[in-house]
């Protein structure tokens, strides 16, 4: 209830800023799967605060291991896989403002009147960090996915305040253009861009967002359960339980409101490889909330990040009226290491599907 | 799995547009909930085909039967509220076509790729008709919410093709400025441009989506559950799951990744009745997955109805290429009547996160 | 919560004496799956009151209608089976005095303290009337199992108040053995007996219980999920459910722990086809939580009927003495129709573990 | 999917006697609930292998770290308790004949027939050190349940083999006569020839069974969820889903299958706390699947111990018949240590339909 996700390839993340460690196990991973350690460490890699100057100067190994659930490489008995990661670089006195002063726009103060206590030490489970869980099990489901279909999960970043990439083709990018510059833009012009904007808006002690665009090649067809579990409803779900998400779209999303049917509508045609094909992909790989066989694109929108070193207006847990501005280490811009959240929550998404369609299906 | 919806508080729909009816089971429900049953009906009357000259002339009474739950007006013992409506006003004939020759952009190519037999008949689950139970049941959470918290829920049409209302506030809006005509606009002069645009666009033998906004006024505080079950990943799973979303915005939404985070976040002002207030609401009621006590304000985009009577390209259940001209009786647009669809996702999707709460935090 | 069962085979019940009708949606059934209706009709005969002179004289037809699901006979998009049984024979005044009265040993006190409102009309969902949508989707899953595995259930009645038949083969007893006398114990001179026994107590107004024994032949191998969901787990759950049950038993028993394990180990032997066999079946079945091909046995010890006409004490709704000599008409004991109830959960068990065995292990 | 347990408390275990460590994820607690770690501990030490000559004489620390979910002592934002034990005296060697030789009536051959993959290194998941993570929630479970209804709740051995104690009194036995020698049980002169009886077997290389008995004392009124959900129906599915189980009972059990309705029924007498008391409790505390505040008090039937010493006939993985004698450290009878894993599974079941009960019922 709450910290898990999925039915059949079930995860459940633990852990906060302080404390131990954070992590997850995972459940209902098939048997005899061979996982490749260094692709969920370099998944972490690509999450982790530290790597690079436009993100948090925080410095974190993030170093994952394995607790249960191998034998040999390769997925046993059908046990769960545990990974831990240890906390490590944790400076509590950066956030000590905070413990009096509600972060506006931050969970603070939602945490606390749902909970009855004061959040502290970098907002607890509302912290980024929370997420290493999810890239962690988001490599393992990576790795189902290609087993079982072939299937290449890929994200980026399409646009950063103002500044928008109009170039990138889905069908086509691949993970050395979007990991060619550290704000993970395949579209290297307007990538340096970004990074200005970025480093600019920084300097101001302000913070930016900005949309992220993924694309899942190859999917299996049929995934999906309508008709509440429709792919895209999952999909929505997934990726909207990241922090400081606003918006989600499929396909062509809400500039498809404004298109006819006889526009809207993927008109069929005949394929090499025995599924039928769309002349168009404005359903973005998905109808009847079933996948189709053509690539899966969503696009997620991210707030700029809530906690700024600018002075803001606020009110404090005696309910008396201060400002606040933050100390600690923030992310101008949360968008370049959430690239990897979001392939992270479409992957474990699919991966779940995959296993209810091979449960439902797979009879006869 | 696929049918059913929500933790505690859950609804399992059944029911396609053949067979004896369509309905919904209702578990969890509080004891004691006095149910007005006309409002139920009531509700299924703003969802029912027929309504307008600019709805699907098909006629359904949807005339509600609840078949077990209740005693003297009021939920009993903990029981399941099972409510059945009975189909009365079938042409398959009119579908005749269509057996055949896919729909592009409709849920009869996928239905046929993962379960293996033919959809017929106005596309059995995918049919509009499915969400009469997610009426009926958001009915009863809309009454739920009412009673615990003095929670109010509203839709409307925000906008229709390329026609767009700038002036409705949602912290005012009333029902009854919805219902004051057949779109669901309650700006009026925007909504006259509106009809027309649909009938203009049905006449075409075209159709048309739009965006529909919604907002529930006096939320309980404290509703969500970090880190997956946030209230806004919740919400955008339930509305994504409704027919024809394209996509799904919570507060500032997408137009908010343009804001720095100083012109984005919302300052926390002193208020009345001892919960913390916002000076504006880009959170859209929702801070760190948790409701705050402001409106919640979303909005959903709906791609243009996908069965045409205009002629489109496709292929047959053999593999041959096609043309296909809908004969039946299909919504130029769907949004007017999916605004009580939206509500009751809305409903359904708060009722089950206060029950959460209660279960998870009431006990001291 | 509370009124389904299953995850991937999942039912969910409604209905209570009162009211319109009892029945049950059944979700996930494998699409293309040819149903017997008759064969669903003739289980809940097997169930309803008024079959012989040894249960209730109630007469209930208990007529079976399926609402959605099908087509052509067979079962369609994975969509939702609806059965909906009408309630026809009520005498609400039967119970009139119950209204006050709280049965010793009934579900009307724990009713009334739980949901703050007094059960009514034979107990609401207490009522066994509840087991027809239990029975009716349990008709489904066993012909899911024999299509998919050519797995068998039975189900028998093994002992009434002191008299236990001995001479049953769990490996060999058929259907035809079983419904050749009215209190389904297919040892026909102990039968006798128990008839007698049953009329007899019946006379005085009293009533008695006994234990019920079942057998699953030709289960598929490898169902089960430890270390929760252990197939004996799940198997206790499924028939601890039903009402007046007692106490449960796998294989050996509470027996089995009266032997030493070089007693109580099942030897394993070389069997014709590709499974291992066992020598002996102490285990009933199931090792490690998981099927393993060997015929599984199950015992469930039911309570004599609460309900009966001798006069007892007992206390009112208002916390005072008084005594309870129920009229109404009642089960002297519920075993015979107990049978088919048994039969169904386990059947509904088997089916839903049979999907999620697909769900994990079937891919590679 | 099989590793979780619980609806709103919810655990998931992870780990195997091979790998880094055994934990559990608790998920749902409630916060400010202020925990004592000690107690946690103390109970993992009344779990943990080598505490006595009659059980295995495998010596492990298992010391629990928390990893997440407390704060100054308390459970925090509902965030999830993990816990961790590091696996330390692991002897793979022990088990090697075991890797080509199935133990009979061990998991090794179904595992392998499911997940096609070889158990290996004592069993993995079928480990009676999978157990750790249930006996650590638990620890929390009876805390939250203490503090919640000040609930009470012991078990204590009650038959080793053929010798049965007669003498032990639910409603006043304590914690110290339980732990006032090593085989747990309260009655001290059965105690010791239940000792002698596990030496004498165990120096024949053989290993023998038992019946736990547990109650629970001053239980929350009105917990359980008819009519799937049932209190005794999840208490069952809870002890059932340990290792070794047979056999589960409520109250009367099977022995009250042999009285009549009259003898069985518990008659309602005024109590002094506002609540119905009975005269006797056949019911074992749960009526109608609901607690009616009367001591809750079931049994569970454990067979003798898989794994011996003795010469067994079995099979090898490549199908030829062998002989098999356990080398290992194997207890000779798993109930003394299986004490606290009964009162584990019965606080989870507890603290889990608390919840669920605040969840539906306490809203007005």
């Amino acid at each position: 209830m709450g910290s898990s996700f999925g039915d059949l390839f079930r995860i459940s993340t633990f852990g906060e800023s302080h404390g131990g460690g954070v992590g997850v196990i995972v459940e209902g991973c098939p048997p005899r799967l061979e996982l490749d350690l260094d692709e969920i460490q370099a998944e972490l890699n690509r999450r982790k605060p530290g790597q690079s100057h436009i993100t948090t100067p925080r410095k974190e190994a993030d170093q994952v291991e394995i607790l249960s659930g191998l034998l040999d490489g390769k997925t046993t008995l059908g046990t769960p896989i545990a990974m831990l990661v240890r906390n490590k670089d944790q400076r509590p006195g950066d956030y000590s403002d905070m413990a009096v002063a509600f972060r506006p726009s931050h969970a603070d103060a939602t945490y606390q009147s749902k909970y009855g206590i004061q959040a502290r030490s970098g907002g607890g489970r509302a912290s980024a960090r929370e997420t290493i869980g999810r890239v962690a099990a988001g490599a393992i489901a990576k790795q189902l996915l290609r087993k079982a279909a072939g299937t290449e999960i890929l994200a980026w970043v399409k646009q950063i305040h103002t500044i928008e990439a109009h170039g990138i083709d889905p069908s086509t990018v691949s993970m050395n253009d979007i990991e060619a510059n550290i704000v993970r833009c395949p579209e290297a012009s307007v990538a340096n861009q970004m990074i200005e904007r970025i480093e600019a808006i920084g300097r101001e002690g302000d913070s930016c967002g900005g949309v992220i665009e993924c694309v899942v090649r190859q999917p299996a067809v049929g995934l999906g359960m309508p008709v509440f579990d429709k792919l895209e409803a999952d999909l929505a779900k997934a990726v909207m339980s990241l922090p400081a998400t606003k918006g989600f779209e499929i396909g062509s999303g809400f500039s498809g409101t404004l298109l006819k049917g006889s526009e809207h509508n993927d008109a069929f045609i005949p394929g090499d490889d025995g599924r039928l094909h769309t002349a168009t992909n404005n359903s973005g790989g998905i109808q009847g909330g079933i996948s189709n066989g053509e690539p899966i694109v969503i696009r997620v929108g991210f707030k700029p990040t809530a906690t700024i070193r600018k002075e803001q207006q606020t009110i404090d847990s005696d309910g008396n009226a201060t400002t606040l501005a933050a100390k600690g280490r923030h992310d101008p811009c949360v968008l370049p290491r959430a690239v990897p959240m979001v392939e992270a929550m479409v992957a474990l998404t699919l991966a779940d599907h995959l296993l209810r369609q091979q449960g439902q299906c797979s009879l006869w």
